[in-house]
């Protein structure tokens, strides 16, 4: 007899308040039998804290666990590893959800199980809020306007090319801070922009905070960025 | 006696599928008693389309008719008039939610009520699923990933800007096809990107496309957009 292979999910569970959830995301995980996320070595997996009250009391919980040292090859044995624990399940007719903070594509670690599993099984993608637009919505600013160019820029990228990028966007957004905020803070007012620089960390939970980059502390937590807006007057309809 | 202002709400509703709404944009209007949503000339307004179903039956509704004609002048008065029209909701002590397709701050007109009204009332923003990802998600592909340049992009800046900018990015998406479709086709085969680029309308509605960019339609609906990704081994963890 064969049994019909259950379904992949890839689920954005938004940036961290469990309302900004989306309806979809809520409802297929209530559903699902097996739930994987990224968890850390040690402590709660942030995206399974956002989602606790979805997951059936019942559901077989998948932790992902992704040591934090440098280099790929750690990572590349423990995607191959994670993949072929929830294709056993796939293939045994369970429906798996995998959890993503935000969006599972932007910046997300979904693809590394995506490209993995997207030839054995059917795989449905329910996109999230993702931490850009929540860190917009903190700040009340625009994060972009009619013709603005946006570009997203990683904090750990050279000088150089973050300063290109910065001169040539109406809009700028720097994402994974980390020990790199004291340099992009210099970086930033060499450019002048630094009126225009808005340091936001923990969008969406009651953590919260937003304040000019000037005031930022010196240690930028991972769930942090600074956005720059310097489109033309953005206020005017 | 001094009655308590309303709170203004500025709810994104997502890319089209009533379930990619937040949980929080659905309670929040199914509370309030002042829905307001852009609309068209003539027929139906989509973000009203989406949260029809959350929408109370006593609500009253304002609709937001921004006519298409060129210029920002009359905009700016369409603008003025509901800004006014929903202030005396909100002295009046009713909650206003402002519907917005997507996100409200991501190329959104939410911006020009916030201007507006941001010093007479408080204002909360709820992030909604952006046309960004929800593309992503309808193409299976990543947006962006590890230290990737993401770019998005208005089609109607000129190709000089367009080319310099897709040359600096991993990642570009371009937005407001509309009638350029034909020309940026021209301009990313001229780039050597058109095994790269893909073609999405209608994200996560039943009738949305997804197809490589050589096989587009010649006119693009409003809501499609391009994205091109040329990052490094994404699929490699």
């Amino acid at each position: 007899m064969n049994i019909k292979k259950g379904r992949l999910f890839g689920v954005g569970t938004g940036p961290g308040d469990p309302e900004l959830v989306t309806r979809k995301a809520w409802r297929i995980v209530s559903e699902v039998s097996v739930v994987a996320y990224p968890a850390p070595d040690s402590g709660d997996s942030f995206s399974r804290q956002i989602m606790a009250d979805a997951i059936r009391p019942d559901a077989i919980e998948v932790p992902i666990v992704i040591p934090m040292v440098s280099g790929r090859a750690p990572a590349q044995a423990i995607y191959d590893a994670a993949a072929e624990t929830l294709l056993d399940h796939l293939n045994a007719g369970r429906d798996v959800a995998v959890l993503c903070e935000g969006d599972p594509l932007f910046y997300g670690s979904f693809m590394y199980l995506l490209a993995r599993l997207r030839d054995e099984v059917e795989v449905e993608m329910i996109a999230g809020v993702s931490s850009l637009v929540a860190s917009a919505s903190a700040a009340l600013r625009p994060l972009a306007a009619r013709m603005d160019v946006l570009t997203v820029l990683a904090a750990p990228l050279d000088n150089d090319r973050l300063r290109d990028a910065m001169a040539a966007s109406e809009s700028v957004v720097i994402i994974k801070l980390g020990r790199h905020l004291d340099r992009l803070r210099g970086l930033i007012a060499d450019l002048g922009l630094m009126d225009h620089a808005i340091y936001i960390s923990h969008a969406s939970l009651p953590h919260q905070q937003v304040m000019p980059l000037k005031d930022a502390p010196i240690d930028a937590p991972y769930f942090s960025m600074i956005l720059i807006y310097k489109g033309s007057d953005p206020w005017i309809a």
